[in-house]
C-alpha cells in the first residue's frame, strides 16, 4: 500500500515522532494543525492526553506513566472492546481516535451513509475529509494504534451478527442514525427511511448484545430533542410523578419536533422494554447540539480532520453563522429566535462517552444522561458570533428569516444535565476563544463554502410525498 | 357471478327480506344467526338497529323514520365516506358493518395479512370465516350496502395513494397493524416486521392525509398497552404536571411491554407530530382487549362471521380460558394472575368508532380516548369463567403456568375511561350472558379446537434472532 498517500503520512508520522517531546499523545501536538492548541485554553486537567496503550495488536508509538484513573475521563481503556457504531462520522470519529489514544480496543463500523447523504443532495462538509479507509491507515501510523473498519449497515442482520461475534465487544456505543431533522423532513420517503434506518438498526444491536454478549454495555446517542420544550423542568430520562395521592418515577415524556427526533423517542422506549426484558445494560445519552472540530486527536494529521456541515440539512444554527460571518453573510435567525437548547463542544462529547464507558449502566437498567454543558438560544449564538466577528473586524449582521420548521420560538426551558459531571465531567465552554478558533477555522477554508448551502432547505409544513430529485430537495428554495 | 355460492346467498337474501318485520337492520335478525339475538340481553337501547342509508351508490334494502342524533352511537352516517384499513380483521370487519349498516359509505383497505399471519404460523380461527371478497360479497346481498374492497398494503405508497385519491375518505379507521405482541417477540425478525409494518404505514396515513385531504379525520387504534402498569391512575393520552413549581400537560409517559405494544407508542408519537406541524385531526384510541364474536351485523349470514382467535399467539386470555372450559382442560393462568387490564365488548367496539367519526378532532389536535369499559384481572377472568363453565355443567380448573412474558403480576391498575362515555357511549358488561355466549358459540365450533394451540407459543426472554422455521415458533414449546 505504496501509495503517495501514505508514504506522505508516513513521512509526517517520522517527522512528529522526531518532535515528541511529551508523555502520551504528545505526538499529536506536533503534528500540522498542533496550533490547535493554543486556541483551546479552556481545556482542563481532563483534556490532557493521558493515552496508555492497553495490549492491542499494534506496537505503540508513546507511553505514558500517569496512573490510570478509574471512572472518570482520565481513565485508562485497558484494552476495553468498543465497537463504535456510526464512526466514521461526525460525533463517531472524534470519539473513536479518543477512545483509541487511551487503550481501548476500538472498532469502527460504519456503512458510509453520511458521506452518501452528501453525495445524493450535492452538500459537502467544509472540511476536505479523507476516506474512512485513509483515517483509519493514518491514524495507526501517527499513533501506533490500530481501529477495526468494518463497513456494512447494521440494519443487515447477517453484517451486524458477524461484525458482533468476531469483534466481541466489551461496550457498543450506537451512533449510527440518520441524525438531521431537516433530513428526516424532506419527503415521506426520507421520514420513512429515517425511522426504518434508525429504529430497525437499533433493535438489531439489542438483539446483538442479547444474544451474542449479554453483558456488552450499550451506549446509545439520542438527543436532547426528544423532550421538545415543555413548560417543566426537563430531568434526565425520568421525572417522579405524584398524582392523585399515588407516585412514581416514569420516563419522561416526550414531545420530538420531526421524525428525526422522533425516530430517537422510539429507540428509547425499545431500550428501555428490552433493557428490562432481557436484562441488558444500556445508557442513553441524550445530547445536545454539539459543536467544534477539533479534538486533540484530530489535530495530529490532516488525514484525521473532522468534518463540519454548516449546509441547511447538517448544519446547526451555530455553524452556520460562524461560515456567515466568515463570509460577510447576514447571520440567518430561523423565526423569533428564542429557541433555546443544550450545547457541548465536542471534546466534551468524546469523554462524555469514554465516562459511561468507564461507569456501566446496570444490567436491566437503561439510565439516561442528559449530555450537555451549557443552554444558549439562537439569538445567544448570534449575539456570541457577532461579537466575536466584530473584535476580529468582520462586519457581522444578523436577519430573521421564515422559520421552516414548526416550534415554539419563544418557551421556558431548564434541562437538567448534572449525572456526567457527577461522574466526572469537566466542562469546556462556549466562549471568546472557541468562537474565535471556529472562526479561524472557517476562514481558512473560506475558499470551500458553497453560499447556496446556507439556505434553509426544508419546509416542514411542506414535507411532500415526495420530492422531484435528491437535489431538488435542497434547491427548491 | 352465478355462482352456486352467490346464488345460495341471494336467495338467502330473498328469506330475510321476506322476513323483514322491523325498521332498519331488522333483515339482519332473520338471518341464519339471528338467535344471537337471545343471547346479547345486555343490548341497550344505543344498540337497536338504526340504519339509515344516505346517498350511496347501492340501493338499501331496509329503511327507518328513526331520526338520527348527532354525536351518538345512533347517529346517521349520512354518507360520511370512511376507509377502514385492516377492514378485513377482528375489530375491522365489525366496524365496517357496523358503519355500514348505518349510512356510512365504507371502503376496506386491507392487504390480508392477518389471514397469512395464520397461514404462516399454522393457526386458524375458531369459526370458519369467509374470504374477504365473499364477505363483501355477502354484506351486499344482506343489506342491500355496498362495501368498497381494496386489497393492498398500506406500505406500499403508490397502493395507498391511488386507494386514497380514488375513495377520498371524510375519515380513516386505522386498524391496519400487526396486533399480536407474542407475534412480535418470536424472534428478532418479527419484531423488525412489526415495528416497520405499523410504524411506517401509519407514517404513509398521516402523508395520505396531509397531500391528499388535509380535512380528514384520523382514527387510529391504539392499545391500553402503550401505558404499561404505572403505580400512578392512567389518563387518557395526556398528564398534567406540577414540577419545582411549574405545570405543563405533556403526553403520559409510556412503557410498552412488547415491540408491538411499543410499535403504537412509537404511532401515537409520530401522529401527535403529524397533528402539530401539518394541523390533522387526529384521535387515537387506546382501546382494551376486546371480546365477543357476535354484532348484530356479523350474525345476519354465515359468511359473515367474524373471527375467534384463541391460539398462544393471537388469542386473547379471556377466548383462551373459554376454549379451555368448553374442552375440559384447565384454565392456563400466566403467572400470578394479578395483570390486570381494560375490556371491552366488540359491540362496544365499534359503537366507539362511531362516536369517534361523528365527533372528529379538532385540525391540529391529536385527542386520545382510552377505550375500554370495566377492568380486570387474569384471576378475575378466570373466575367469571369458572363460575359459568360450572353453571353450565363444565368441570372447569385452573392451573397456574410459566409467565412467558416480563410483566408485573401484581400491581397497581386505574385507568381512566371517561370520554367515549361522554360523548355517549352505553357499554356492555361482561357478565353470565356474555360468557354464556362464549362458551354455547365456542361448544358449537368445538371440533374446530386445536389443543396444540392454546399453549403459550412465545417467550419474551428467549425472543432469539432466528426462529428454524415459522411454524418453529409455535411448535417449540
Amino acid at each position: 500500500m505504496a501509495t503517495a498517500q501514505s508514504t506522505r503520512a508516513g513521512s509526517m508520522l517520522q517527522q512528529q515522532r522526531a518532535a515528541a517531546v511529551a508523555p502520551g499523545c504528545a505526538a499529536l501536538r506536533a503534528a500540522p494543525r498542533a496550533s490547535a492548541a493554543t486556541v483551546e485554553p479552556t481545556a482542563t486537567p481532563a483534556a490532557a492526553p493521558v493515552a496508555r496503550r492497553a495490549a492491542t495488536r499494534v506496537a505503540a508509538a508513546a507511553t505514558t506513566d500517569a496512573p490510570p484513573v478509574a471512572g472518570t475521563a482520565h481513565s485508562n481503556g485497558g484494552g476495553t472492546r468498543v465497537m463504535i457504531i456510526g464512526g466514521d462520522g461526525y460525533c463517531g470519529w472524534a470519539t473513536a481516535l479518543h477512545l483509541s489514544a487511551r487503550g481501548y480496543n476500538v472498532c469502527i463500523v460504519d456503512n458510509l451513509a453520511r458521506r452518501n447523504y452528501d453525495l445524493q443532495l450535492g452538500l459537502d462538509t467544509l472540511t476536505p475529509i479523507a476516506s474512512a479507509h485513509e483515517r483509519v491507515r493514518t491514524w495507526g501510523e501517527v499513533s501506533g494504534q490500530h481501529i477495526d473498519l468494518q463497513i456494512g449497515d447494521i440494519c443487515d442482520w447477517e453484517f451486524l451478527s458477524q461484525a458482533f461475534q468476531s469483534f466481541k465487544p466489551d461496550a457498543v456505543v450506537h451512533f449510527g442514525e440518520q441524525r438531521s431533522a431537516p433530513y428526516s423532513m424532506i419527503d415521506r420517503q426520507h421520514a420513512v427511511y429515517t425511522q426504518t434506518n434508525n429504529v430497525m438498526g437499533t433493535i438489531n444491536v439489542l438483539y446483538a448484545i442479547k444474544e451474542f454478549n449479554p453483558d456488552c454495555h450499550m451506549v446509545k446517542l439520542g438527543t436532547m430533542g426528544e423532550y421538545g420544550t415543555p413548560n417543566i423542568d426537563i430531568e434526565e430520562g425520568y421525572i417522579t410523578i405524584e398524582h392523585n395521592g399515588r407516585k412514581d418515577t416514569l420516563p419522561y415524556p416526550k414531545q420530538g419536533g420531526s421524525f428525526y427526533h422522533l425516530s430517537k423517542v422510539h429507540d428509547s422506549h425499545n431500550m428501555h422494554f428490552a433493557a428490562r426484558a432481557w436484562k441488558i445494560a444500556i445508557t442513553d445519552l441524550n445530547q445536545g447540539v454539539v459543536y467544534g472540530v477539533r479534538t486533540e486527536e484530530t489535530v495530529a494529521h490532516k488525514a484525521l480532520i473532522n468534518r463540519y456541515d454548516y449546509d441547511g440539512i447538517f448544519g446547526t444554527a451555530l455553524n452556520r453563522f460562524v461560515v456567515q460571518a466568515a463570509v460577510g453573510h447576514p447571520l440567518t435567525v430561523y423565526g423569533k429566535g428564542g429557541q433555546t437548547r443544550g450545547f457541548l463542544d465536542i471534546r466534551d462529547t468524546v469523554r462524555c462517552i469514554q465516562i459511561a464507558i468507564d461507569n456501566p449502566a446496570n444490567k436491566g437498567e437503561m439510565r439516561v444522561f442528559n449530555q450537555f454543558t451549557e443552554q444558549f438560544s439562537v439569538n445567544d449564538l448570534a449575539r456570541i458570533v457577532t461579537a466575536e466577528g466584530n473584535r476580529l473586524g468582520l462586519n457581522v449582521e444578523t436577519i430573521s428569516i421564515l422559520n421552516p420548521r414548526v416550534e415554539a420560538e419563544e418557551h421556558y426551558y431548564n434541562a437538567k444535565c448534572t449525572k456526567l459531571r457527577d461522574l466526572g465531567l469537566e466542562p469546556h465552554i462556549l466562549g471568546e476563544a472557541i468562537v474565535d478558533s471556529l472562526l479561524e477555522f472557517v476562514i481558512e477554508y473560506k475558499d470551500r463554502v458553497n453560499m447556496e448551502l446556507i439556505k434553509p432547505a426544508v419546509d416542514w409544513r411542506k414535507s411532500p410525498t415526495s420530492v422531484a430529485t435528491m437535489s431538488a430537495a435542497v434547491a427548491k428554495q
